[in-house]
């Protein structure tokens, strides 16, 4: 048995603790960790000094610190999402579907826990914490192996969070931390369909692809995010000026960031000065076609096919002006990354069109896709944003942790 | 592009026009492939007899030849299936989810289709045309790749229902053929997750382990099931005998038939001869642990840890005389393959238990395990029986064959 298949026989064997247990007994558990969180920050926050002062010494940029740094706030706020886990209703028990057959026999299917989750994560030691309690309330196992750049973080959040689950109740195993960080027991981790029934692979698009390619395990994709907006020649330019500005420089590292975006040419003259003035004041760098450079000037850097591939994660934005809603429908559809795609329009016809034909997560009219989020459609915490198709699509909320079983009771029925 | 690649690449253009067509355009090519599949049952036929002559050639068994074997009623039997598949609701466009968030904006949720599935499958030509007609119903393009015994069959059925879809004004690309069932297309269309969205591999355990290992592809494992019927110390043994005889004589060949029978001590000397009296009937062979041989006799083969974890898919039972409702479940627990598991009972305490605490995609109380399947359970024609527990569990049938997509409109609402 190598290290991940020591950890998912760990976690198969608790797994019935955590599917059977009791709404109370696992909001218990997760009031536990809140109440542990706070009552160990300064524990929490000493771990943290040792990866950031590992990531000076290693030259990681200002905004990678950023994203590792824990603060007495921040661990508050860990612990405020965990008591807004605890406030979600437990799906685990929902009745969705009963009937009695002719035959006298009853089904009904009722919702279960997924077994045993894994989460390969990188970076943010924050998500060790939400991944985990949303895991747990939806009944399953979890085992989490966060980034080698927050491995001290990582794991005093664990560690405080297993004594707290024991402290409620539950096999500490119930949460499981992976104490290496190699490429190796990442791998083994994929291969262990034997104990594992999902893997999330939350990071970068090599990451996701690495899981892709080499997991045996079921994979949920998540998170990569090549988000176009279509102005369309009906458009209230106002309205697209602020729908593009607002997801490409809210927040340049998220999914949901708008990385490219397509101008209907009868408007693009005026347009395009609009928008250019707008992301000017973010610094934004502009990618064109031609016709774009002709409108902006050769301040514009010339698109390559790639840059309208690419996920910039940055203060840049990939531009084409586009002849109609059918070109720009065929440019998304060859580029799309499925995730949340939107075009500002006053056309019900192109609008309905965009909707029906665009293949993706969230499909968005004439409002900003910086929703494509759990918090923002109102399922609560989230534990990614899925770009499949199978299983579970666009923010997956506690339900996405779940399965069914139909449970069929009767009086001797059998089958003729 | 390899093969694979060539026909997903097919497959993924014309993706758009089998997705957005009308439930009206959908049955009216569903009704082109009824009415042709009667039309040319002669050529049907002529085709099966060539890969009949080479099964015989070949020495294969008399009853794979029968599973083989077209004839002009079973012809009749999958056209009558089509019409069953027209009269289904069209699960695509539903909307399952729809709220108004606090800024004005609306999401709904509606059912789309998956997009290209492929499904490998072995011996039955009739999985032809019920697995491409599911998908069609649901919007879905298909690509099917048959066993090489019922290459002829196949390849007939299949160009029958190309040039109807055709007739019917939809691409003839949405149904596709795999001109060559050499092991090495197999893995290509594995691997071809640029282009399928889903693989559904139909076969015997050797097939489903052998995608299982190789896909890159998402997968729904179906149809393997080493199902246990348990007769507590409470039951009515003459509906436990009815149950265990249904379950493993009724077709033994099937995914839901009984593989293993577990009784309580108490029982096991009045139970174990009344259910050999039974099964006696039907020259089952039974495999069974000391205590069972004990009362039985030497006729009872001594059962081995690897005859316990065996789908024999024949006349041949396991047995194990277990203590208690927890020995019952923890030999489950070990040997199930997740499929369908029944408890005999008269007690209430440990029906809920078995209920609760089995893993499995359905729970029988005192129902026979022959019942796992669409049509038994009301869902109408369905494209396997899914063992895993991501997207879909159990009879699978049009709504298993959907994703979801979530339609954001409003005027203009950005996120602060």
């Amino acid at each position: 048995m190598n290290y991940a298949e020591t950890l998912g026989s760990r976690a198969k064997a608790c797994e019935k603790a955590a599917g059977t247990a009791s709404t109370a007994v696992k909001n218990g558990a997760l009031a536990e960790i809140e109440t542990a969180l706070r009552a160990n920050a300064d524990k929490i926050l000493e771990a943290n000094d040792l990866d950031l002062a590992a990531a000076k010494e290693n030259g990681m940029s200002e905004a990678m610190q950023d994203r590792l740094r824990l603060t007495k706030e921040r661990i508050n706020g860990i612990a405020d999402g965990v008591a807004d886990v605890i406030k979600l209703d437990d799906p685990i028990g929902n009745v969705d579907f009963g009937s009695v057959r002719p035959n006298g026999m009853n089904i009904t299917r009722v919702r279960v826990p997924l077994g045993t989750i894994a989460i390969i994560f990188e970076s943010r030691p924050n998500v060790t914490v939400d991944a985990a309690v949303l895991c747990l309330k939806a009944g399953n196992t979890v085992i989490l192996r966060g980034g080698k750049e927050a491995y001290n973080s990582n794991k005093c959040l664990c560690d405080i969070m297993r004594s707290a689950v024991a402290k409620a109740g539950l096999p500490e195993d119930v949460v499981q931390f992976v104490d290496d960080t190699s490429r190796e027991v990442s791998s083994q981790l994929m291969k262990c369909s034997n104990y594992i029934d999902v893997l999330i692979p939350r990071g970068g698009a090599g990451l996701i692809r690495a899981v892709k390619e080499n997991a045996t395990v079921p994979v949920i994709e998540t998170g990569t995010g090549n988000c176009h907006v279509f102005v369309d020649e009906t458009a209230d330019l106002d309205m697209a000026v602020s729908i593009v500005n607002n997801g490409k420089t809210r927040r340049v590292s998220v999914c949901n960031a708008v990385e490219s975006l397509l101008v209907h040419e009868n408007i693009a003259e005026k347009f395009l000065p609009m928008i250019k003035a707008k992301l000017d004041e973010h610094n934004v760098e502009i990618r064109g076609c031609e016709k774009t450079r002709k409108i902006l000037g050769d301040c514009v850097v010339p698109a390559t096919d790639e840059d309208y591939g690419t996920e910039f994660l940055d203060y840049i934005i990939s531009v084409k002006v586009v002849s109609s809603v059918y070109e720009a429908i065929a440019h998304i559809d060859r580029f799309t990354t499925h995730h949340s795609e939107c075009i500002v329009t006053n056309s019900l016809d192109n609008a309905e069109r965009f909707k029906k034909e665009i293949d993706a997560a969230a499909v968005y009219v004439n409002v900003s896709t910086a929703f494509t989020d759990g918090g923002m459609f109102g399922f609560g915490a989230e534990i990614g944003i899925s770009t499949q198709k199978l299983h579970a699509r666009g923010p997956m909320g506690l339900m996405a942790l779940t399965s069914m079983k139909y449970l069929i009771s009767g009086n001797g029925q059998t089958r003729a």
